[in-house]
């Protein structure tokens, strides 16, 4: 569902970057497809393994350019060190907060490491947050978050929230996949504040959905109900669908199409698009980028 | 009860903002009658399923203004992207802290999640907090609600505080229904700077009961006393009762009625509300509004 | 003890306020007789039982006036609220730190609720801080006191000290009443910059008496000694003594007269006081501050 | 050793304020002779007992003036209610940290409780910071630290450190008053930016020395090389011995002499001298002094 | 490999610092030799046994000077007092934080002991910061990086991160010297922000390979392949190779040329160079440049 900047209260400044993000590049039209890169910091480089090329964060600018993504997604360090030559035609979204994935996740929490105003420094399009929806350190996302929130308002800065459940009580109660987990994570990210909201696409387990509160383990959803009923917890704010770890084209491709059938603004897909080869990453970028031009036209 | 504005000793800010609230919309007259919707954090989308209309919080925005409430609580996230076409016709609360229901309430603490800052620039009436009392995280919550309270005090924005007793402690003595409890609740938002709140009714149980102080556990209160009392724990602080849980029509306007009844000066009920479909809602606020004015005429 | 206020090199503000409080208003002639009015926050409505006027701040506030109190102590909420047509005609103390009773007083800390600023807006004459001394949250009181300290001397606002030994480890060492504990926490608030300290008169108890330090256990104190003792410890600092919970009017009337003979400033009675009705707490009142003039007389 | 204060690069307020304390009073000639008066608040009124008019601060001022010590050191609260009419008579050092010995000191920590702008409101010559090195809350008490250093820097304020090695880990290393954790505290307090830093003399234990690292452990030191050892890691940085507990009079002129002899600038004997009477406090004042003279004209 | 200053978008501030550390002093052309003095902190004295001169501060300056290095490091307390008559001679690089070895490092932090503010004001070249990734502290080391990293952005000062594994779960997963812990640390610090990163050196163990991340386990690098690995996974910010404790002649030298040739920009030897006598450790470090010179030549 393309975003309709007129209908969400944006501040100037806010709408002019989200114009940018979602009309001025990538597919446009209201519709958005972001590369993120910021799995070097979350995993590290055995994320590179696959396609040893997409260690040098360079690889990753090319092909944001070449695939004409709506914005790259980088933390701090590697925006200032790479993007400088790529400025003003690849939008950067800066990512604020990050983690690695060393010590345990029962309590994540991921701690700032940017600044709004770095954001700002750097002619950025966005800021980038991940909340830990459910987390036992919830309280402590929450601040972070909204001191963020309030500053980024202040800037005329689109925050967009990568909103997932996680941690211990999340796990006992049917786990982060659930159809519970991630409409209660996308309608949270809506209350707080997120202009754009990302989140993961539910995957349904008998076992795991029968932990969840009555009112969901008493219910079937099919596939595309699932999808349209995370998109609906979000309101008007526009879902942007992850991609998670590498799969068939197919695969791919399936996930990138039911998503906008349902109703989502946009695809951010990271490790399905950079752990591939060059020509294989731009072709299957086309083939998304096509697929939503399509959907764009009925 | 009306609350008098002039016997408060309130800044010209608040007085203005208050008599908005009780004076300009809703029943007016000094009472008041609140639309709340918070649950979306606090439960999740799981409070939707009775009535799906719900999940979009325009349906409150506009059942705010045909039921003629006094004002509509939102979350900041929910209030930036829904309420500008409104702006004016219903006033706004802005609910400055929230948490979800995943994690234990063991130790319950709602971080502040909007500030005093945003609910000026939204052209809200009042804000609205969440106090867990006798929570083991008591120390941080009562310096977090200070500084709202002072920034509050600063802008001329009038405070209405969940005042909630929580945790291992409060279940101990017998837990947060006890009037021990609620009662004690109410004086603490009074002694805190609180220049309205909000409480459950007391509901008895032997069992709890006999665990409370001696003092409590000594006496018995009728139903309406019990009321009278919270009220009168408040001081001249101005209450609201919470509407919790949805019960059958008798029971809500057996409520809403024995509230009024015992001195209460308003309402605030939610699921009781929009938990119904559009024609059920307004007709239950209706019923409501109309006794209030009789109480009133009384 | 008058407080000889030149001899205490406090800045003009405090000298002013200090004044008003020991010479302008109570039994004046550097004598000091307060009411405080915090247990609606440290105890809850449980204390109001007992005289159930007591509940409405406004009898204390008149009780205050009639009595010809010092100053009356109140929090911030209620001090807001009660206070506005008794300014200037009754000082006022403002609390600035509290807690409930219902969680666990292991670790006691009382957070911090209102700010000297609060008080300078309300035109108190002085603030009050309770100090837990030896407790294992220490180091945060500490801290936070001292920020305390630091902003009334600036604003030349007098700081009064609730000092009060408590937690754990003085339990260990035979507890809050005894006279090596409360001796040390006089000298704390001294030490850390209190104008005015409020303690406890120590209990003897042999079993208790036995685990403190060796200075104290191979010792006994006469009654009275073990007073003086107590306001030698706080030095230069005048002396308040806390009434604790009721007792006969025998029993309030030896503690009175045994505080001021052995070196006290003043007193600081509440539920002695207010939990009687009207005319018999005035009557105490009086006979209270009879007794100080005659002390002062000789 | 004199301190030689051109081969510090000291500010310019450093130095004028290291000048007043070390050649403008007391022994002088880059020589210091300190008194030291937090036990009050370190150890309680009990460290008053072998001298009961010690607990008069008032005492203390008068044998520092009399006694023509270099600085008497308080806390705040002491410092604002004793100190004013010994204005520039007697420096002062404030000291900026305390705690009472009541909670475990397991993970000790010394809270700030006063400002270095209370320091330079008070005309004091330099302030007092107490390290616990090696602390399980070593990271706190370092950061902590910190902001006073830097504060004191901006204002030319000297700071003097009390460098104590403390907690449970040094504990298993062998203790606080073995040469290796005596040592390893004087280099911290330099590493850190102590101006001054007062160290307590190590003291041989078979059993204790045994288990410090290997370096230590397989070296004996004579008491003279132990001292020297310690004023050698400290490196420029003056160092003062400090007292401890109140031993004869040969012990103290021994350890006295030892510590000039062996290299430290100066003494910081507190119980050793107050708590004898005042006859006999000025007397072994005198003897010291005498001592710390000859040793200069040698 | 010869660091290219214009490749890195660096501010004005930060390029000339930058060409003063790798152009303007040592080697130069590109490459830095550092000399590292942070151990008094980090061990303490027991390092300064292998040489004695090594612990007066003095020693290594000479050295800095004599051997042409890039520039010293130091901690705030020794820069101060040590620095000022080699000013413009020698670059200083300020280390921001520190710790010591005594408290478990299980959750290994080390707190920040100066500022920014503090490397302007003594004229330093860069300022150095520890980061443990993978601790459980991690979240406080990002944000006070991140605080540090900005204020350094603002003043044009570059940031070297000695880029540490440690903490308990990076021992469960292999330990601190795999490729898998010391690669990903490389690849943090060039997201968070650093300028310049400080590495040690992979250690292959069959068993401890064994227990890192499958992409790492099922594989085998060469000892060059293993360098070569860290410096790529470090993109394009500088690395400086550690030097670790002491060795012999002929493993300091292959470390070193080990380093060079696979694509290290500088060394930062310590131990290895000031452990030894003033000869000594001057020809090991003529030794170094002249290999550094000659594998610039190439």
């Amino acid at each position: 569902m393309p975003v309709d900047l007129d209908s969400l209260n944006l501040s100037m400044g806010k709408k002019a970057r989200m114009y940018n993000l979602f009309y001025a590049h990538g597919p446009g039209h209201g519709m958005g497809m972001f590369l993120p890169v910021d799995q070097g910091l979350e995993h590290g480089p055995r994320d590179f393994f696959a396609n040893p090329d997409s260690q040098d964060p360079d690889f990753e600018m090319r092909l944001a350019e070449a695939g004409n993504f709506s914005a790259i997604v980088f933390q701090i360090g590697i925006a200032e060190k790479y993007c400088y030559s790529y400025a003003g035609r690849v939008p950067l979204v800066l990512k604020l907060n990050g983690k690695t994935e060393i010590p345990s996740s029962d309590e994540a929490l991921s701690p700032q490491i940017a600044m709004v105003e770095d954001a700002v420094r750097l002619g950025a399009s966005a800021v980038g947050y991940t909340l830990y929806v459910g987390s036992p350190k919830q309280s402590e996302d929450f601040v972070q978050f909204s001191r963020i929130r309030l500053e980024a308002e202040r800037m005329g800065m689109p925050v967009i929230v990568w909103s997932y459940p996680r941690g211990r009580a999340v796990e006992e109660k049917g786990g982060q996949l659930t159809s519970w987990a991630i409409e209660y994570a996308a309608r949270v990210a809506a209350e707080l504040g997120a202009d754009v909201v990302k989140v993961n696409l539910p995957e349904y387990s008998a076992e795991k959905h029968a932990r969840t509160p009555k009112e969901y383990s008493s219910r079937m959803f099919s596939e595309e109900e699932a999808v349209r009923r995370v998109v609906a917890a979000a309101g008007k704010i526009p879902v942007l669908v992850s991609g998670g770890s590498q799969v068939s084209d197919e695969d791919v491709l399936h996930k990138a199409e039911l998503s906008i059938k349902c109703g989502a603004t946009g695809l951010i897909f990271g490790r399905n698009v950079w752990q591939r080869q060059w020509d294989d990453a731009l072709r299957i970028t086309n083939r998304i980028r096509e697929m939503m031009v399509e959907y764009r036209q009925r």
